[in-house]
């Protein structure tokens, strides 16, 4: 994997890159639409490449490694030949499934004991297993494994886990480095940085996680709950000690306000399942605003769901329509607000590029955050 | 609307043909996907248009009454606008619906009293209400209100019904040639003939419907459950008396095989839920036969769900995917599954046409009946 920096904005830390892999290159700043299960859900492969102009997607290591599991994956030669996307994938490690979805696990130093949520199957993960299981699901990035600390978190616990993540960065970089990925291409490994809202403690992590000299590094344990500000706060910290020569990735976040945020602290890769989850309950995000497609008020609203969409469908399906859709509880509903959600976003982040580009990211940026996060 | 017959085959009555609206031409035999609500389940218009090669789509005129109501599709200025389809749509009557869906119904000479499966709320459809309606939804070829007598139905009872049907049918007549299509292109009204599985019956009530002299007319009370060889008696005898220089509408059918047999006897229109409906539930049809998608002997069958599909997603997509998909209940397995299936449909109707004006039909069919209904 290699990263270029192509513009650094002059009033904040933005900056527009590209990520290149042996799948294609990644223009960052950059979203990526979550596929749990190795694939968008309600979302067609060729949506996310010719409508959507997704670059890359996310595949979740706990959810594929329970189903279709990681030896149909390697039969089928990988989670790209598995689900036809031939653009780059990350996946994460785990961690964070562990811990919010697995009944009844145990952390301990060697690794997590957990039960599957689907048949309580009894399982391990260990940071050697998970690399193993990422080498052979085959992403192009694959994430160390950690612990994604709640919030509210003490700080004793915070710190004693962070070091625990460190401890099992280590052997993630020693199996990653001991092993090859199974099917001819490359693939890298970035490290997490952890430490809760406690700014010793992020600073500490991303020191260490910088120390590691990795190929990216992301930050973990945020949009868990905090509010907005201790977000941003962590980020602008760990950002500003994160080596300034490789891809940050902000895990899990967030909201169109929130990559727009992260994106001016100096991030470059963003995922969240809000974009897919929000649109199959009815929250439609345009380039206007919000829309609640639910309500009465769009019942007989002719109006394209979005007259500004780069996607074609969004020009041309009304609110009426997709409100009858949603209303009615027909799938297509779901689809469309899903790709429309998604374009959305990839068009974000693809418009703030530019602006990097173009030297006028900040008053864009001011005027975005009004008109996105309005309520219409 | 006008028809013209172009090859007819000379072994069977299998019959090649266009269909003429003001929204474009159908090519016949041809299968129509069922749009309930006004969209197809799980399937986007372009994904009609340019996966499946859909000409005609057909949409059910109580569910699009009862939501989203008779009022947002005038103000939207049709079905058409109001889903962005605009090729040609045909709607039945509503008169299935009520007698399967709705709860207490009260069938009266007048017209039939229900209660919206919904809300419970109170309606009233009558002959003249239902030409009103179809008027505002739209469709290119709208359908008159009957009773489909179920399977079994006394000899006595089927008699009085179509006699009403018939009645029913003049009222129709009367009331759409007394109006008027609301956004000025031409709609076309098809009787349809009754008699449940009675010869006598079907003879008068296909003799009736034919001397009404419409356009096209409808063979309906078929497919509602008995055998086979019942509904190809009827649908030959009936097909035999009803003008051979019209389309003949078979409605509700249903496999392959009927599609085919139906063909073979002169039918040039079917529609069914088949196709749609069984995707979600993981049947797939395919050039090779019929595949239960769920079944564990898929889980890591790389090759493609059907090699031979017109369908690009089906060539390229494996089975092992799709099973995973549909296996863990996402979204886009129903939505892979519905294009795969109504694909196959199309695809059908197309190779039946080329045959029957190759003169190859019968030898092809023979072929087709043993390979598309046999269990892989």
């Amino acid at each position: 994997m290699k990263f270029r920096l192509e513009a650094e904005d002059q009033q904040t830390r933005a900056r527009a890159g590209i990520v290149s892999t042996d799948h294609g290159d990644i223009e960052t700043p950059i979203f990526m639409p979550v596929g749990t299960l190795g694939a968008v859900k309600a979302v067609q492969i060729y949506e996310l490449k010719n409508f959507i102009g997704a670059q890359i997607i996310l595949g979740n290591t706990y959810h594929l490694y329970l189903r279709p599991g990681t030896d149909v994956l390697e039969k089928a030669g990988g989670l790209h030949r598995f689900n036809g996307w031939d653009r780059p994938i990350l996946t994460d490690s785990g961690g964070y499934q562990v811990h919010s979805l697995a009944q009844i696990r145990k952390i301990k130093e060697e690794g997590v004991e957990f039960r599957s949520h689907i048949d309580g199957s009894k399982h391990f993960f260990t940071p050697e297993g998970v690399m193993d299981i990422q080498r052979k699901i085959g992403a192009d990035i694959i994430m160390a494994f950690d612990e994604c600390t709640p919030y509210p978190c003490e700080m004793a616990y915070a710190k004693k886990s962070m070091h625990m993540t460190h401890r099992w960065l280590e052997r993630c970089i020693k199996r990653f480095r001991e092993t090859e990925c199974a099917y001819g291409y490359s693939q890298t490994l970035f490290p997490i940085v952890q430490g809760s809202v406690y700014r010793d403690l992020r600073k500490e992590s991303a020191e260490f996680i910088s120390s590691m000299d990795m190929e990216g590094n992301a930050i973990g344990g945020l949009s868990v709950g905090e509010p907005d500000d201790e977000m941003y706060e962590m980020t602008e910290l760990v950002c500003s000690i994160l080596p300034q020569n490789k891809p940050r990735y902000l895990m899990g976040v967030g909201t169109p306000a929130n990559i727009l945020e992260g994106i001016a602290l100096g991030v470059d890769m963003f995922d969240c399942v809000m974009p897919t989850r929000n649109a199959r309950n009815g929250m439609i995000f345009t380039t206007q605003g919000i829309i609640n497609i639910k309500n009465e008020k769009w019942k007989d609203d002719f109006s394209p769901i979005d007259e500004f969409s780069e996607c074609e469908m969004m020009r041309t399906h009304t609110k009426a329509f997709l409100r009858h859709l949603v209303h009615t509880g027909e799938i297509l509903g779901a689809q469309i607000s899903s790709v429309n959600n998604l374009s959305l976003y990839l068009w974000l982040v693809r418009e703030a590029r530019k602006k990097i580009i173009d030297g006028t990211f900040v008053n864009w940026k001011k005027e975005m955050l009004v008109k996105l996060m309005q309520r219409l």
